[in-house]
């Protein structure tokens, strides 16, 4: 599956002698987690430096080279692509001054109460020069209301609803917290003798760092020459989390650790889960590179059934092959997938992967199974049907898209053209956890921890008549 | 001379099909008041659309084709060049969201108040994005203190101190105004059935509309689907203006009129009178071209002595002119203006030119016509030593980087190596105009017409910590 | 592995409508062949219309979009990076015009008496303009000692001696060859009405053709509008071919079809004997990916041994990757594969990979699974050691370079700090195949089927004094 | 004017450190001579190292610092613009090798034998890899006919019809040589203790060199480390020039000296001759800026009507100008020129230019100055109608296209809208000179020195199959 964006990813340093360097080398370890636009700002202390742009973190810096971002101390941000005109004004950390100096933030997660909250402030007067919901924070920290600075931080984050994780950083210190529920991840870890914080542990060990531990939900952590303070901004009252078990399906990396749990050993669980929940004969379990390959070594132990490609990847697809056809998918070929065909010839073959979005991609890759002469083909799908758009940060389809939102199971095999098509149940699904209550899967479920209803707000936003396009 | 950088150039639309068009040739006419950056903001009532960029306009418009921008009404902006890294966030329009809905911002001047504006803003809770001084002003806009938009410009505008012309956007109407003194121009003309504002009348010119009228000194016009409406929101108390003479003297463009004054006939008339007040005899006048064209002419006319192309411009010389040698100058080639050597030889020369900043320029080309052959070198500048900076928008070196900041006369003729140095009188400087107290020559004499205490305030900001490099 | 560089890659089509399109996909599925430069030309019979330049060809592409090579035959090719600078020139297919009309051609592969040839019509009075040695075809190609073009075309095929297979295009045809001994594929397909001729049988599948037998060795293919014609410019004398087994060890993808087997299945045959070789008690095998990953499914169905993800490929690593650091591998990271620590943590290892060249890449991984708590690691590779370079296309290191070049297996494993490494045998690598006597094994073997004696020749071609930088 | 559009400009460097930068300054100088596309080739008597492009010089070397074009000798071209897609192979120097090593090319001029030369070193095998009529140069000398290089050069040359300046460079030397009816004009200087040569002596004083002599018709200038070599490899049989006079009249840049002859005061003396022979009332002389102003200061004089500026041109635009409009011309606006009402308005006008190509740009600019109120409007051109194609290397418009070739002078005063116009005589152009019969005139008078038969050969060549569309 490909199809799903991840809003963002967030790196930050303190305390390590070419911070953006680190930094770099940790957002490239998420670039999985946005493709649209990257920042990094760094500080010495005395001077505030920063580069952001449109594209890949590698492209940017290509633009623009990060060894004129001195300071040991820095935040980086990269964001998920938009379907419509690009806006480079969105693009993260934002960059402030305000009464307190200058600010940096960079968010990943959606705030269901941004709208009300950005309305509140345009009609005392404030003014806003993006359209992402981020930019509700700066105003909350830049309020006179209360007069210190821990006083100011710790008032706005209890304003915001929803989901977050946030790093900040002023000339003296980088912040790092995480919402009440810890929808998002985020991980803190050594380098040299300072610190690091990510959103994935993968992104801590690419720039050379060492994972310590997670922040905590409602915990705000800040780092400054004096070291790593921790306060609690709120008690989580309903005595559960709401962990994005999507992050552990399906966005983060194999090698992280999210939430406590190795990425890839659950993946193997879900595969040994769905092999029980959905045995099936067949000659061998295909993978689809690489969303699949974890859960296929699982499905692959539990049943038995040898472990081959039927696909190979071609690595030079990106965001920049350019087609030359009006209509690609009408000639029936996938130039990122090709198929094996003398491994899928007369095969009876499991074919495993993580989702499945709107089930068109799947299709044709059935098609092209059968094409070549696989005899059998069998779906199996490593989470339960997707049937809800998700409001905490990764930008779902509509019900109206998601193909599980409209069909039932007998109907999407139908659809695909498989011989049998397996999902993981709900139970499965939460069976790696020892704290199944503590993850959200409205997703799958349709039971939404923070009520959405400020959500409404959210695409309206979105839709405002504010068109931005700064062109670089 | 081509030393000096104007802050901005403005352009307006309100009611012409494809407003973005007129925009980009109006922006065009004016390129010579600002190469770092241009914006064009545009509106069709329902959405506001945007491309701003580093560079000249026509290679913003390269990267981003206007065709996108549709809709009757827009503004835009040309900047001037900084010397340090550039800064995309200043680029103009300045676009915001406030709680009156979208609104662009184009700025040309400079405010002495701005950074106790900004101070005070900030203290009240909000946030700054750029380091301009114009971002003050959708502070003051967007304040709640006065409820209908009418009383919210007016008084937004009377807060301001010191130089400036504002084009402002929103979605419905478009509107232009001047500072009390009227320190910078802005023309209104008519286009079609609509209506175009423009630093100079040039602009109009180029971009097909007729010259109207100024936009007075104090006067705020707005321009909506009604037709113009025009307000006083502040009286000058002064009696007179503070018209900046050097718009004269050396940005506008000749074919402007300016103040109510035709460019290229000032300019004429200043080399007439240079010519009565510095008599000298000689075989030919020489343009510094195209700086001292037109006062060349005035000179030869008054003076009887034949004028002649001394120099010769290379056309292909601009910002992209990249030289391998780390000391150009060193070897004493110009290879922005070349001499004419057979033209010059033995010949007594009178050098016209607008002005003198650092000496270093017109001390090499003396040089280069000594080199082919010259007998004599008369140098004769078409106004008074300029001596203080400008705080009302215009980018001068310091007192001490001003050769006549530090210089007498002959101590500049010795400099240059001229055989004699005549400058244009204050009074020569003045003998055009009817009115001669509705002139700021603060440049020359330092009396200043609006106090500038408040600059320092101005560098501070500049110099301040926010050192964004937004690349693109 | 990931250290080699194929020479080249060919596409060619004959009566498909906008040829440019199948020819783009098919570089495009291809482009692990080469990743310097890309080219395409096509014709309508009529014209001849060609778009190249260094990079990817998506980059070409994207810089020229391929709409406007109007044309139902062309040919296209992709190239190897140099380390040098990178010279357009070079960039094929190369177009010339002579007596005959305009003639392209696309090589790959390696001429032994390129450098005797080009001396030959130099003295005759030739001029070259690029450094590759296909640019003497070219000149036989236009030698008048023979009449007919069938005469000239068997002639100049006849003179080359080494590692060739050519696409060649006039106006009305396109031309496909490979050489006697067969060094190089070249594979023949159906694409609608016409036909299509690819280094690689997936790029045929890929194009939207299906494959039809492959260019025998010593055949002239002429397709034409009357069809498609084969004749022989050559016999092998000796009575065996010399296909080049590392196209079926590293550079073909595994989807390919090349000398007739199918490349993933030769790499799950390697595997499997390689764990018959080399057995060894282990708890996991983990596949370098994607290059171990095929003969890592025969190492574990034969040693029973479970396959398991220990590294994670970074799909955004490419040739843009910018590290800012001076010696990126002094601190440890490798940010293309990431290893999986729970994965690999108190497991005994087994790595499958293709090859080593240098020994320091795995030398780094083999540090990294240790780090990451690996309690054995034992490398197994799918093929003997590479001792010798390739004279017939391949970019190999020098003997010197290559690490089986200077040390025996012991030592290796001592440098690069494994428990155990065991190489394929000789004879395992040519068990796949029903006629072993038709490979070129000599970068194992040292036993060079044709002659390399003219390549000094080759390398003195390559360090000339025609250092041509045309810089795009 | 400025529709015509020259060949080439040369500049050659032998003996100077640090080559490429002199040859930098030298092509940036000349400029005018060719916008499409540049190259500069160095070589320290070891490599030979190149850069190339399509664009202006300053954009070329943008694109490629020329800090490592290591070496004390090169050459470098300047090249037109095409109208039709770009060709790089096309841009000049040529640079190929052959049996006596590496040798570079660059050319101004056209030959009219160069087709059948062409199809001439075809037959006998030889490939062609440009469409430019210089490459068959390359063959010529290539060819073992003639043992020493001397011989070979000499004899080469002899063979040329038509006009040419060529510069050539081999790794020991550079050449420089004039066809013998001295069609385009190549001039020598020195340059510290080394040489240069180009084709505007401007070059030379830009370039930091001092002028020493013309390259004579009929002479090859051989410049190694012993020193400048003469011979002369053709004898002028017909006993005069055909030198060519647009260059005076038009291309060369005002501070060239040309064929002995200082180009602003040959184009003053039209302007004075153009006043004796066109006497009229009127009150301003204007020039067309840029390109009548040599010609506008001598009508000025002799006429005794002042000067003035009745046009401001703006600097900004370049080839770079983009227009939105389908149709510029219809608004009737001109973004190149724009008119200074106040200086035009009631006045009698003399416009001077140097030529009328097709008419349309200075009937547009007539009706501005109409609009602008100016009551009489007298056109003066500084030569006579053009009425017949260049073929000896300026790329003229058809006689259909040009104006004069289809109307007489009062048709084309009428087309004008002009009251009167007045071209030079034949007599006054070539008045200035102590040798008129040394001069081509056939643009207008259709006597070609040299017959242009071959030049159909020429056209076909442009029209060739051969689309060539290298994209950078």
């Amino acid at each position: 599956m490909s199809k799903l964006r991840e809003e963002c990813g967030l790196f930050g340093v303190f305390g390590a002698p070419e911070a953006a360097t680190p930094i770099y080398r940790g957002l490239f370890s998420i670039q999985h987690r946005g493709q649209e636009g990257a920042g990094i700002v760094v500080s010495d202390g005395v001077k505030v430096r920063s580069v952001k742009g449109l594209g890949l973190v590698n492209e940017v810096v290509a633009r623009h080279p990060i060894d004129e971002l001195k300071g040991d101390r820095g935040i980086g941000h990269v964001r998920y692509s938009t379907t419509g005109s690009s806006r480079i004004q969105n693009v993260q950390p934002l960059v402030v001054e305000c009464v307190d100096g200058i600010w940096a933030i960079a968010h990943n997660g959606n705030l269901v109460n941004a709208r009300k909250l950005r309305r509140m402030y345009q009609e005392a007067g404030a003014i806003f020069q993006t359209s992402t919901d981020s930019e509700v924070l700066v105003h909350l920290l830049a309020d006179p209301l209360y007069r210190t600075r821990p006083q100011r931080v710790a008032r706005a984050l209890n304003e915001l609803e929803g989901a977050f994780a946030f790093l900040m950083m002023t000339k003296d210190c980088i912040m790092a917290t995480r919402d009440a529920f810890g929808f998002r991840p985020l991980s803190i870890g050594r380098i040299g003798g300072g610190w690091a914080v990510a959103s994935e542990t993968c992104a801590l060990v690419q720039a050379g760092a060492t994972y310590e531990r997670d922040v905590e939900p409602g915990e705000l952590i800040v780092i400054d020459a004096n070291g790593l303070h921790s306060s609690v901004f709120r008690e989580n009252e309903s005595g559960h989390l709401a962990q994005c078990v999507f992050e552990l399906v399906y966005f983060a990396r194999p090698d992280s650790r999210v939430f406590g749990y190795n990425v890839h050993n659950v993946r193997c669980a879900y595969g040994m889960k769905l092999a029980e929940e959905h045995p099936v004969e067949a000659d061998i379990v295909v993978p689809v590179p690489d969303s699949g390959n974890s859960a296929a070594i699982g499905f692959s132990q539990r049943s038995g059934i040898p472990l081959n490609a039927g696909f190979i990847r071609n690595h030079y697809v990106g965001r920049t092959f350019i087609m030359p056809d009006a209509d690609d998918r009408a000639n029936g070929v996938d130039m990122k997938l090709a198929v094996l065909p003398d491994v899928v010839n007369q095969k009876r073959i499991v074919i495993v992967d993580d989702s499945i979005v709107r089930g068109t991609t799947m299709r044709k890759r059935i098609e092209l199974l059968r094409a070549a002469g696989a005899s059998e083909i069998h779906v199996r799908i490593s989470c339960p049907p997707t049937m809800f758009p998700c409001v905490y940060g990764i930008d779902f389809p509509t019900t109206e898209e998601l193909i599980a939102g409209k069909r039932d199971v007998e109907a999407i095999r139908s659809f695909l053209g498989a011989d049998s098509l397996g999902y993981l149940s709900q139970e499965g699904l939460l069976s790696p956890f020892s704290d199944p209550r503590n993850f959200c899967c409205a997703c799958f479920t349709g039971k939404y921890p923070v009520d959405p209803a400020g959500m409404k707000g959210k695409r309206a936003l979105e839709n405002s008549s504010l068109e931005l396009g700064l062109h670089p």
